[in-house]
């Protein structure tokens, strides 16, 4: 990291919001200078800092015991490393030319406004909440916050029935799901798609459900949700969509989230086609010499397709902060982009994917040859071998490796993660057929499922040609 | 794969040896020839083909229930696909000039010549016997063949004692030490090396070591045996070193492989400083158009420090019966070479190595720095979250990465793939640290642990220029 180009002395940075990005990069900065020389303040709205939100499924669970495990670092760690953190305070105004943010106490609703030399924006994501009848009401509840998960688990704890309804089936839907069955649910999906997790094709997304339905859970596809029915004490009774009602006495939304960008909006910051702010490969909002951005309140590139795309994962978040920081911090750092890797599960099933669905590929303009295989986790004579699906694309004429999905139980999940790796190299499925992947019987079978599929992709590419 | 180049109708391939190389080569050359177009002859001096060597130890310890679950494809179903396949038949002589080999039948004791075209060379290994006293007393065991694996489940069943002495410590002793363990045997490991799996560093071998005697196994380093004392009905007694006597009821050779080269040696076909045939990318044996050799021995190139490896792995030798199989059948195919990826485990601990150790980068000529962090296995809050230490090499100035060795529990082994194709692709330690690896916490921890290595790696790496 170079160290010149420190700030000067008496500098000051602004941090908005107090979860993964913000305070990495608050963190990461005082790594590189210390008090005297930069002076930290960080704002967050919330009662909590730098913890784990894809954690909070496992929380409700019932597989993580309390919440404060999922706290990385509480407020009075950062305030012990000389960051001036201001926690219930919102942050309203982003005035760009006089280099100040104007904040609000939540609580007494005092405001004020704060100088900045260099500023941080870590806004993070808010949850898609259709406008639709009765989607306030209790018993309906959002997994994005901490808060959140803490209300769930209290409607939980009184709700008379067990019967749970989930709207959307994302990795946060598939995650809750699960969560809702440790606790003794009855679980519905309700999914506007055509089969679940739509971040794979839905000939992967089948096996999904497949599954899904094997352990129990109701998965009603292709169904739009058109409002919520709530009992006389107001609170939900039922899911209702056009062609039926799924009762519930507890809600819970995986619909997805946008970047929280209304802030950087109104101070006219540049944004995508996503909505999420754009920045350059240092993290810098574009066109502002002293403003980054990270986590879920920005787009990414794409390294696969070369487009923009939004991602917001915890993993990118602290990437973004580390790298932020050090920026911020007078060093040097750069975020090259995404892949596009995610791995999630539900009770035993494993869910991975990286890279270009075909409907991704298709609309990046490039021509593709798609291959499934069947492969298991270990040897197939050693105890605890598991199938798993591997679908693979690779880019027609030249092979190179444009996306895997992966499909199965133990152990199928962090295999995407060779695929990650490949398709961070543009490797040519031809060229992976050679990896030199770990091999003994406990661990794969001689050749490694993405192996298989490489193979197997490799002659499809020599096919078309 | 180029069809072009097909060989003339009548023409005859000639395999050595019956296992996973020779054997994956006969198919392949099968699939792309029918046997209108090419005769295939194979020779296997034994009485089994394409059997999984590596699963021995499980066979033995029991979590194979049999023998036969080992063999991937039998003599039956190899002839069936139109192979000539002559078992209990083995190749004395090559005449390289006269295109022909010399095979006797080990029953009978007939020989005969038979010509051919093509050859293919997969003699396999042979296992390092040194030549002490009572080194053949029936009750020592090596574990190479499913004969040698049949014949040590004979002793354990007959053995009056459970006390095993396993000399070795590489991946085939600690395997066979978790094997006897299994099979309710007090097991000590007789190691020359200062510590166990010395194709790790000694400071992660100490991990190898500290965890094996928590399994309640004995390990003596640094200690050469000089001799096994019998008893007077012949069988073995005790393991003889300088100091001590080990009493054992049944002792297991681990010692290692040597390629077995002596036929391609006599035929005057070139060998490499460990031993082990020379090939080109097509494993074509050098200089020799129509002779190629695979598997356990040949030498092979390492891509990380450019130099000849032996490396006698079953993965490989799939892979190089695969690209022989190519090219013999008149296609095209290349096998690039290794990164010295192995995974092994002893129980429920995970031993991971890629690319080169210290002393590898040193022999190599070049300059690195080296990190290690310990870890864990998954988000540190979700149940089942372990330990992992992970030790990291790069090239000091360019920051490449050299090589990674991983020690930990479930979930540690495989992560060594990650660097098994950040190696292939040539990728920095910088460039890795913004890999796009899975993140969810029951799959990893939010900086998966070789992302963590990475960033510490990078930070070396800056601090040396």
């Amino acid at each position: 990291m170079d160290m010149s180009g420190a700030p000067g002395t008496g500098e000051r940075l602004v941090v908005i919001g107090g979860d993964a990005a913000g305070m990495s990069a608050a963190s990461q900065a005082r790594r590189l200078r210390g008090p005297e020389e930069l002076e930290i303040v960080a704002f967050e709205r919330g009662h909590f800092t730098s913890y784990s939100a894809c954690g909070i499924p496992y929380w409700v669970g019932g597989d993580v015991p309390e919440r404060d495990l999922l706290v990385a670092r509480t407020p009075e760690e950062h305030r012990a490393r000389g960051i001036d953190l201001r926690l219930r305070t919102e942050v309203t105004d982003i005035d760009v030319a006089g280099g100040r943010v104007r904040a609000r106490d939540v609580d007494s609703g005092a405001e004020s406004w704060t100088s900045y030399d260099r500023l941080v924006i870590a806004t993070g994501a808010r949850p898609v909440r259709p406008g639709l009848p009765g989607m306030d009401a209790p018993g309906v509840h959002g997994v994005q916050t901490l808060d959140d998960g803490q209300a769930l688990l209290d409607t939980l704890a009184r709700a008379r029935g067990r019967r749970a309804v989930v709207v959307g089936a994302g990795y946060i839907g598939v995650e809750m799901a699960e969560a809702l069955i440790n606790r003794g649910y009855e679980v519905t999906v309700v999914n506007r798609g055509r089969e679940p997790m739509s971040t794979l094709d839905p000939d992967m997304g089948r096996l999904v459900h497949e599954a899904m339905r094997g352990m129990g859970i109701t998965m009603v596809n292709d169904t739009e949700v058109t409002g919520l029915r709530t009992g006389g004490d107001g609170r939900v009774r039922a899911v209702v969509t056009r062609d039926a009602e799924y009762p519930a006495d507890v809600v819970v939304l995986g619909i997805g989230v946008r970047p929280e960008t209304s802030l950087a909006a109104a101070a006219g910051l540049p944004l995508g086609d996503h909505g999420g702010l754009l920045t350059d490969r240092a993290m810098r909002v574009r066109g502002h010499e002293n403003i980054w951005a990270g986590g879920d309140c920005v787009e990414v590139l794409d390294l696969v397709s070369g487009q923009q795309r939004y991602m917001p994962l915890g993993t990118h978040a602290n990437k973004h902060g580390q790298v932020i920081g050090a920026n911020a911090g007078g060093g040097y750092a750069t975020f090259p982009g995404v892949v596009g890797t995610a791995v999630s599960k539900v009770c035993d099933l494993e869910i991975a994917r990286t890279g270009l669905r075909e409907k991704d590929a298709r609309r990046a303009g490039l021509r593709f040859v798609t291959v499934t295989v069947e492969s298991t986790s270990r040897a197939g004579y050693y105890p605890g071998a598991s199938p798993m699906t591997v679908k693979m694309l690779a880019e027609q004429r030249t092979g190179r490796l444009l996306g895997v999905q992966i499909v199965g139980r133990e152990g199928a999940g962090k295999r995407v993660d060779v695929a990650a790796v490949a398709l961070t190299a543009g490797l040519t499925v031809e060229r992976m057929t050679a990896l030199d992947l770990g091999y003994a019987p406990p661990f794969s079978p001689v050749w490694d499922p993405v192996l298989v599929a490489a193979r197997k992709a490799a002659g499809a590419v020599e096919q078309q040609r």
